[in-house]
């Protein structure tokens, strides 16, 4: 028998729903060697209407499920969970290194902009929170940050449609008004993991030449390159992904493979309590 | 000082959010003398992902809070309470007259459709317990009932997007299915309070001469139908509305007032816990 090195460890990846599994599509392509475990906590979702104390709470219990599984790396691929919830997790989990989707979609919108006019697309509750705001202003106080939310994109996503003529309408409804005036922004964030499946629809809908930061893709790198400071990184062997969620087996499949972009049978999709 | 009679005792509306505010405004305009109570539970919405025994536990709730307000009749206008809590309010609260959504819709359908062939259209979650289903088939136990979940059309109307091309586009995915065949059903339900929103949108989907069928609309009759039996109508007087929320007074009065196509301000919603 071999011994299992650190490095072979999975990577936990925790949503409140199918969301994070574009973040889990993009580290799938970054990281073809890892093994992955994803957590969607359908039963209970949306975060977005509880309280921070719930969501926290909530985050600490999926932890939880990661810490029993020994992972080596945890990442938060909910906007409302790592809006409020990284602190208690770097805490409670410590030496866990633990990585939200909203620093690295910031840093990677501040790096892109030159004019520092960035628009921010998101839904209601990360807007109402001003994380992405917040974590821009930070970074770069002079931005000049304009956010939209625009939960029926989540919908349209959800409905895996898209790629089609609804996508497009409401990608226009929403950037239109961002992009309007005289000197529009630069730079376009999409604050939640459900856009990437509009990708097509927002770069149609916004002016030429404006650069679109996609959290999923930024998050995929800056836990790459975490893992690589930690030298955890595994270094080949087949990657695999294994997944649970709080409910909804066969939904969590069916809408999942479309956000995946690689099928998910309801068998194989674990339902745990959590 | 006036005795109070029973009749000018308030109608309690309760549902998980603003929906069941096109409930209200049917009631509105069928009894424009009655006063109405309308408590949406925003705090702990989507009822469609919770268990039955937590949507029973919520009703029963909410139904104290109209208790305390002495109201002569409930109206559950949430497709998911009134799907699985009617027996357990009307058994906990006799006699208070109960009325749910689901019972009037699926009775204006079968009256109006001739062929017998009726199509419905809900949210997921109605349409997986099948309860619309079970009340048409329970009244004409020949019909042919095609049942569609089409939650996008629940977030356009959150929009107050149910007007323009988007709707449009929405209601034909959804619609262009159930009326494809060569026998298509000559009456379309609408089991969700939030599709009154897209009447136009949804009459322009579906072949001419196709009766639509208004759960909003069919449930207000059957409310003044009982209050008529019960000698409980109020014979004058201004109606008005005391609006109750658990969360969000900013986002009730906001999304509110398009569903109930009347100004709601965010001072004139109480904000209640249950």
């Amino acid at each position: 028998m071999t011994q299992q090195l650190p490095a072979d460890a999975p990577i936990g990846v925790f949503d409140s729903g199918v969301g994070g599994l574009t973040v889990l599509r993009a580290l799938l392509d970054q990281m073809p060697h890892e093994r992955f475990i994803y957590l969607g906590d359908t039963a209970r979702l949306p975060y977005g209407t509880k309280s921070a104390a719930t969501v926290v709470r909530y985050a600490l219990q999926a932890a939880e499920h990661f810490r029993r599984e020994t992972v080596k790396c945890l990442v938060v691929a909910c906007n409302t969970a790592a809006s409020v919830g990284l602190d208690p997790l770097r805490e409670r989990f410590a030496p866990l290194p633990v990585i939200g989707v909203i620093e690295p979609g910031a840093q990677a919108a501040c790096s892109a902009s030159a004019s520092g006019r960035i628009a921010v697309i998101a839904t209601e509750r990360t807007v109402r929170e001003g994380a992405y705001q917040a974590s821009i202003l930070r970074l770069r106080p002079q931005a000049q940050v304009s956010v939209r939310a625009a939960p029926l994109l989540v919908a349209v996503a959800e409905e895996g449609l898209g790629t089609g003529a609804i996508a497009q309408l409401a990608a226009h409804h929403y950037l239109d008004g961002l992009f309007h005036g005289a000197s529009p922004p630069d730079t376009l964030l999409l604050g939640c993991t459900h856009f990437p499946m509009l990708a097509g629809a927002i770069r149609a809908a916004v002016p030429q030449g404006t650069g679109i930061v996609d959290s999923a893709v930024t998050t995929a790198r800056a836990v790459e390159k975490e893992l690589t400071r930690l030298r955890l990184v595994r270094q080949g062997g087949a990657g695999d992904v294994r997944f649970f969620a709080t409910d909804g087996a066969e939904r969590f499949a069916r809408i999942g493979s479309h956000f995946l972009e690689r099928p998910i049978t309801p068998a194989g999709v674990g339902i745990i309590d959590l």
